[in-house]
This record gives C-alpha cells, sequence and structure tokens, in this order.
C-alpha cells in the first residue's frame, strides 16, 4: 500500500493543517482508518486558490498535446496505483471490490476521453466572421471568437463515487479539460482514497512540468472550507455533487459574492420510470428482477437509482407489482457508505411508510454488517402522490415506490407534477405509441435523460450523454456533469476584433496551428483539421 | 401612420389593462404623446404567460423551414411599416432619424440571420453515440442527444435601442430562434414603437399559422408586472437590458423562486480604452476627434461607450490628452432618453467632477432641447482610480474619463483591479507587442470583447460577435445577447437512451430528416446536411 500522510495536497507539496484532524471510518465495523487527516483553516484553503491563480495563465494556454498528455498521464498514474486505490476504497465505502474497480475504469476512461476533447478542440469554438472592408453602409471589422477556460474552480466530490465523480472524477476531469486549474474539497466519507488519487493528479502535474497551482486537494470541516472555497475571490465556478442541502447552501453563497460564480451542483432525483401497458405483456418476473436490482445496486446510492415507478391498474399492473414484492422480499441490504447516510435513509423510509396510502409492498433482509438495511419497495397510487409532497422526496439508499394509475389521463396529470429529474424512462411497445408520443414532450421539460425500455442506473460517459436536468435535480439544468459536453460549464466566449496577427491567440490565428474546426461567417469549416488533411 | 390601440397585445390580440395608464414622451419637448397605454395588473399579465405555455409544444416543435419563415416574416412585417416605426420612436427617444433607420436594418437583419441558424440548425447540437452491443465488459446503449428549447422566456427592451434591444430585438429574436414563446415587457420610454413593432411580430404569428401564445407584448407597471413575470412558474428564462439595479433586481427574484430561473441581463460597462504609446506616434487630433464620436454617439446612450482611456504619461499623452480636450469642447450635447436617464447623468458627472484628483478636462455645449447637456470629458490618474471605486462606476451618457498611467506594470495593476466589462480596447502598434502581449490574457478575464484600433461603439451582429463579459457587465459571463451564440442561452440539452425510431424526436431521427449536422461518437459529420448533399 502506498504510503498515506495524512494531509491536504497544495500546489504539489503536503500541507499539515492547523485546524484540527479526523480520522475515516470503515462503515462496515465503525473501525476508524489510518492515519487520522490534519484540517485546513480558511488561510491554508487560500494558498491553494493563490496557487491555482497564479497557475491559470500558463495552464490556460496550454497547447492541446502537452495538455491531452497531461490529462493521459493523470490517468497512467491512478491505473498504476489502482489495487491500492481500490483496497482503500473499499475500507472506507463498503462498496465491493467489483463495482470500484470498474470505478477506477471508468474514471481513467474518462480522462482520457477528456484528453481527445483536448486534442481534437471543437471545445473551443472557434467563429470567425472576416473583415468586409467593402461592405456599406459599413465596412465589417474582422471579428473573431473563441471559448477561454472560466479560471480556478473548485470541486466537492460525492460520497457515493469515491473515484469517477471525486477528486480526479468528471468535474475534475471536464476543468482541467477546459484549462480551469482545481481545488478539491476531499470528501470526508473517504479521505484516503482522495489522497492517493490526489497525488495520482500531483504527479502528472509535476512530471508533465506543469505550474504545482494546476491542483490541489483540501481537507478541511466541511462547511467551513466550503464556504472559504465558494467565496474565495479566485475561483470562478464550482462543480457539486451531493444533497440538496448542500447543493444550495453553495448555490447561495456563490450568488452573495461581490461577483457572483455558477454552482454546478447535481443533488437530487427520484428518476421517475413509467411502465405502459405493453411493456407488461411480458416476462414481470423478470422486469422486476431488474428493477429491485437497479434499486438496490451499489446499496441503492446511485444518483439515477429509480424511486418511482408508475405501474398501471388492472391485471398486468397486479402480476408486476407481486413480482416486485416478490423481488423486494429476496434482496440482501448492503453496506450503506456512512452512518449518516444509513440514518437519513431509515429516517427517509420510516417517514414514508408513515404516510397515508402508502403501503409496504416487499421489504428484503438485512446484510451481514453494520450500515446494511433491508432494502424496501412501497406503494401507492396516484392521487396520494399528487396530494402529498413527501412520495416525491429522495431517499438515498435502497428503497423505492411503486404508484398504481388509472389511465393515460391520470398518468399524464402526474407526469406533469413532477419535480426536475436527472432520468425519466419509458417502458413501452409499438402498443403504446400512442401515449408515448403524448408523454415525450412532457418528460423532456422534466429530465435531462430519457430512457426506453432499460433501468437509468449505469451513466456512460460518452459525447451524447446528459447527466444534468431542471431544478432541483441540478441547480443548472443548462449542462451535464457526465460526459464531453461537461467542458462547456467551465468556458465563455471571447470575441477579438481587429487585433492584430501578432497577437491573437494561436487557436484564433489565420494559419490555424492548433488544426481546429472553426465556423467561418457561420459555416462550419474542417479543411485545417488533422483528419482533413490526413485525408488529402 | 399605423393606428395605435393603446393597449397589451396578449396572444394576438389587444387586451385593455385594468391598473390605469401612462403616456409616452417626446423627449425634447416634454410633450405627452397619444395614446395613452393601459397597464396590465398581475392576473392579466398571467394570460399572457399562460398563452405561452400553451404555445410551447407546437412552436417548439417547428420544422425548421416554417420556423424560419416565421422569423423572417416578422423582417418583413417591420420593414413594412419602416417610416412608421421611425418617426414614432424619432418622437419617443429623440434619437435621430439616420440612427433609427439604421437600428430598424439592424433589427430586420438579426430576425433573418437567426431565419439562417434556423434552417441550418447546428444550435440543435445533435449528437449521437451508437450502440456498441459487442462491447465489453458492457455493450453500450444507443444514446443521442439534441438541444431543446427551455420554455417561454421574458423579455424586457432596453430604454436606448428602441429596436434592436427591445420588443424585437436580439433577446426576442434569439429565444423565438430557438423555439421558446416570449412575452416581452414592453418599455415605457417608447410604448408606441413598442406597440408598432409588437404587432408586426403577432401577424407574422397568426399569418404562418402559429399559437397565438408565442409572442405577447405587455404594458404594465415596471415593477409589479417585471416580478410577476419573473416569478412566473411558466417562464423559464429572461433577458433583459438595462441599468444594474434593475437587473440585479430581477436576478434576485429570479435566484428566489421555487424553481430558479436563469437571467441573462446586460447591465453595465466602461469600456476601458488603452492608449499605448506607439498608437499616440500618429495623428492624435484624429484619434480624439475618433473617441469624443464615440462617447457622444447617441448622446453617449450606448453600452459599450468609451467611459475610461487609459493615456501614458510623456509628451505623446500630454498631446492626445490636449486634443481630448479639444475636441470635448467641440461637441455638442444631444437630447437624452427620459428625463430620468438625463438626470441621472448629470448626477454621475457631478459625482465624478466633485472627487478628490479628478479634474474637468473639457465641456462641450449644450444640444438646442432640452435634456441635451454638454458632452464631459474628466481627467485623472492611476493611483486614484485604484483608490476610488467612483471611478469605475458608469455614466450612462455622454461623458468619460481619461486616466494617466506612469508605466506599463501601473497599467497592468490598473487593468488586473477592473470590473468585468463589455469591451476592452487597445490602440498599439507593433512598437507596443511586449506589453500588449502581457495585458491580453488579462483583457481576456475582465472583458467579453477585446478591440484593437478602433473605438467600442458599433456591435456587429454576426457569428463571431460576443455581446457579454464577466459581471457586473453581464448577471452571466458564459454567454452572449448579441449575434447567433446568443441562441444558445434559451437551450438545454437532453439525452436519449434506446428510444425506438417511431418515438425519436425528428432532429435525431437516423434518416436525419432535418438534415443536421450530426456529432457521431466525438466527431462532426456533415454528410446528411443540405449543402454537403448538393455538393455530391
Amino acid at each position: 500500500m502506498t504510503q498515506l500522510t495524512g494531509h491536504s495536497i497544495v500546489a504539489g507539496a503536503p500541507l499539515r493543517g492547523t485546524a484540527g484532524t479526523f480520522a475515516g471510518q470503515d462503515p462496515a465495523t465503525a473501525q476508524a482508518l489510518e492515519p487520522a487527516y490534519s484540517l485546513l483553516d480558511e488561510a491554508q484553503v487560500a494558498q491553494a486558490t493563490a496557487a491555482a491563480n497564479e497557475a491559470f495563465a500558463s495552464f490556460s494556454a496550454l497547447a492541446p498535446e502537452p495538455h491531452a498528455r497531461f490529462l493521459e498521464q493523470v490517468a497512467d498514474n491512478i491505473e498504476a496505483i489502482a489495487p491500492d486505490v481500490v483496497a482503500r476504497a473499499m475500507q472506507e465505502t463498503g462498496l465491493p471490490a467489483a463495482r470500484l474497480t470498474g470505478e477506477v475504469a471508468r474514471t481513467t476512461n474518462q480522462l482520457r476521453l477528456f484528453a481527445q476533447v483536448v486534442r481534437q478542440g471543437d471545445h473551443r469554438g472557434v467563429r470567425i466572421d472576416p473583415a468586409l472592408p467593402d461592405r456599406t453602409p459599413l465596412p465589417r471589422a474582422d471579428i473573431r471568437q473563441r471559448k477561454v477556460p472560466v479560471g480556478p474552480v473548485a470541486v466537492f466530490g460525492a460520497s457515493n463515487f469515491p473515484l469517477a465523480f471525486s477528486t480526479a472524477g468528471g468535474d475534475t476531469a471536464s476543468a482541467l479539460a477546459a484549462g480551469c486549474p482545481v481545488v478539491v474539497k476531499a470528501h470526508n466519507a473517504h479521505p484516503g482514497t482522495a489522497e492517493l488519487v490526489g497525488r495520482a493528479v500531483a504527479d502528472a502535474v509535476a512530471s508533465c512540468g506543469l505550474h504545482p497551482g494546476v491542483f490541489s486537494l483540501v481537507y478541511g470541516p466541511g462547511k467551513v472550507v466550503g464556504q472559504a472555497l465558494v467565496t474565495d475571490p479566485v475561483i470562478q465556478a464550482v462543480g457539486f455533487t451531493g444533497s440538496r442541502g448542500g447543493g444550495l447552501a453553495l448555490v447561495e453563497a456563490a450568488a452573495a459574492r461581490p461577483v457572483p460564480i455558477p454552482v454546478y451542483a447535481e443533488m437530487s432525483s427520484i428518476n421517475p420510470t413509467i411502465l405502459l401497458d405493453g411493456a407488461l405483456a411480458g416476462d414481470v418476473d423478470a422486469l422486476a428482477t431488474a428493477y429491485l436490482a437497479s434499486v438496490t445496486g451499489s446499496s441503492g446510492q446511485l444518483c439515477t437509482a429509480p424511486g418511482l415507478v408508475f405501474v398501471p391498474d388492472g391485471e398486468r399492473g397486479d402480476a408486476f407489482v407481486a413480482a416486485a414484492g416478490r423481488a423486494a422480499a429476496a434482496a440482501a441490504g448492503q453496506t450503506m457508505l456512512t452512518d449518516g447516510i444509513a440514518r437519513a435513509w431509515q429516517d427517509g423510509v420510516d417517514t414514508l411508510a408513515a404516510q397515508d396510502g402508502v403501503t409496504l409492498l416487499g421489504a428484503g433482509s438485512p446484510g451481514a454488517t453494520r450500515n446494511a438495511p433491508a432494502p424496501a419497495v412501497f406503494a401507492s397510487a396516484v392521487p396520494t402522490l399528487l396530494s402529498n409532497p413527501v412520495l416525491q422526496a429522495e431517499i438515498f439508499g435502497a428503497a423505492s415506490l411503486v404508484v398504481r394509475y388509472a389511465d393515460a389521463a391520470e398518468l399524464l396529470a402526474a407526469v406533469e407534477r413532477l419535480e426536475g429529474q436527472l432520468t425519466v424512462t419509458l417502458h413501452l411497445t409499438e402498443d403504446d405509441q400512442h401515449t408515448a408520443t403524448a408523454l415525450l414532450p412532457v418528460l423532456e421539460r422534466k429530465a435531462g435523460r430519457i430512457l426506453a425500455n432499460g433501468w437509468p442506473t449505469g451513466v456512460e460517459v460518452g459525447h451524447a450523454m446528459v447527466h444534468g436536468g431542471p431544478f432541483p435535480a441540478t441547480s443548472d439544468g443548462r449542462t451535464t456533469s457526465v460526459g464531453t459536453l461537461a467542458i462547456e460549464r467551465f468556458l465563455r466566449p471571447v470575441a477579438y476584433q481587429n487585433l492584430p496577427e501578432f497577437l491573437l491567440p494561436e487557436p484564433l490565428r489565420s494559419d490555424n496551428p492548433w488544426h481546429l474546426t472553426r465556423r467561418v461567417d457561420g459555416v462550419l469549416d474542417v479543411t485545417g483539421t488533422e483528419a482533413a488533411e490526413a485525408a488529402r
């Protein structure tokens, strides 16, 4: 096992915090994990942001090839310590090895995907409107546009993805790919995992010869350090994955700054899944088994777990509900991430169970460890859902609510009243085309991703993915935190008018030294790209 | 002259307001202008938003060709009444005929440019990651992404551009192009102009067979109707051009909603202009004359007027300053838009004149009408600028401040301390390359547009323009309110996973019926576009 220092990494070097210490905990055994971590105070956090500010000028102007190689080096460094990372993350999170091994691969693949994006460069958004000196009544100036990185970014990792949404996860990868230095607030639920990955990033910064301020990892008392980061004038954007309360606190702090900044907070979603009648003509047992697998995977601690399933009244729906009850009864509990999360899950389940018109459909058995409560599936109906907002509250963990609907009209009315979601799923056949077609425009207003005939857990990291959605799924429904579009969160457009060539940034120079796709007078021009040149 | 009704236009029909009346005023004569306008109360405003909500489903799904023709019809309708529009706008704003005639052309050109954007369709951002059923360890689903319109948009027009930034101006044009119904709050400084243009839009909605809720124009007591619009649950985004106070009030109201929405407010900018030493080797009189023309054009009431000019110490700088003083003395006042704006200008000038270390460099003569104060240019130096925030406050109207700097280091320190701006301008020659290169990265963090060897007034409406910038220039520095990129403010991405072809929206169908550019597995594919097909 790589030696852990128990300290923050600020601009490449360990920094011993002066605001006390805390130790991680094995949630399955309540055993404290060595080493204890020292916590930074606000002045120490400011060292990290000051270094990020210093690093910005050179990092934001880095050429594509060294920039991409840096991201690949981060991936290589993480891969090289994968067994240590998985072992430590298992201790800290209670998640199984297979899941964490997959998550390492997802994290490194994500970094390499962003390296491709950096090499290709379409995110730079180059637009050129050439001068028209002879235009009447007025000549047109030469105007060129590109997107520039916004500045240093603060990232708050998630408890439930110690790798893919944490220290070197999607927010960090996309911000670094955009050219923004990053200061990560380590999640206290997996401090050792954070340090291992943080060191992999810092080592890549060093071996690639970049300014050490490009990356820092800070440990601190959560709220104090969080507020310090978000209100630091150096920080220009925030990425966050976590609870609605936590996200909204950051949004509020960011909006109250003398110069407000955007906060991209991925917060809460119950991922409604709609079973239309035709989809229940087949094997309802298989469907119910897949449902419970999606509810209970990673102990239900996935942002996209299906917390609400609409099932039609009638015999087919009855058969599915019975099958779901059996599948729930057969499910076993798995260790949850922290004591606090397990308690919040229990509170949520108790509250839901106490609502009028909500019944327990099936409960499984607890797992062998502590913090491994029995998965539970509840049942209700649309009128109750519409009259009681408790039924739309996210329960983070292995619990779900089946809601029966009388007909398409009642279903549509219920969907209209849903809050914003990360995902909405339809199970359908061609027989359901009429209802599905009526639902689709409503679903588009409610969610960032619409699935058919599947389950929403499992978020592909690609170019077309949207892991986002209207409030309160996220604080900013105009974007995504997964997939290559996520880079746009950390960019802003700048126009350059009549700049002499000697002053133009390289991406905008007429000879196109970075081989970028350019929009010339509104039309895409790929003739300067390496692919186009290779094809000649 | 087309007959004015004096009423709001709600979903295609005149609506008589029940919250009192007000009349426009000729700012040059203080004469009240007929007709008086009836003002809507909040319940009446809700009729407009309800109609917009009803219109959203069909308008957001409109095919490119009828969508583009609608925008062109709006342009045609405005062009057909251009003489009436210019005549009324002259009365209401005091702006000269040539300026307003140009503004009509800019408005109609802008609508036609967005029609081209709609036909081409790149803003739809189609991305397709095809299914990989044989991928290991897990197959990949078929995932497709497009951008959808956010929903109904509220637009608050500007006093200083009664056409190009008002009823059918840039915000409205880009929102309609995105597929969003629009509710415009008419600016009380030009109610008749608003009605003429609003009717041109509503007539186009009707003659194109669109849902009448696609466009409404509402008159009301400013703050009440503004708050009602921004807090209406139907409204999903806001476009605003005006004062910092007005913009921030909308931002605050939007953030306090149960479901917050974005506000795109273009607010305040002093458009710093930096004269480097080499640029003063030539004809300083010509430079000073151009400076004053930019300061005094449209009575200085342009968002991009140069309110702050950095001039080097030394003989060349002295010569420019002397020339600027002469040019200021030769300038004549022109009617300002409203009594309130003229008073605010006078307050701003009086406050600036009273600051220690600020002197009057030159003042012109007042114009022949009321509200036509004498343009004024003041002088100061960097240490005073850095010690007194009053020197960075925008004075809306014909006033400007020359700030002397000792050397490149002092200039850089001053630029570092600037607030966010719409524009920053450099005057330079090759001799200034060293200083300019050091300044550029700082300027990029400060402004949305960087110009060389020109003056910032005159904003080209094209594909590469950025009329935006960091706070407080705008409330959201990630975008622009002028140029085709402005459409992205009113779009959000949605992903579709494994949808059957019969359910896929047309832009995402495999046969690409809208001939869109698509990003397939991350690579741009233009083979399905009409241009590519025509080339075969």
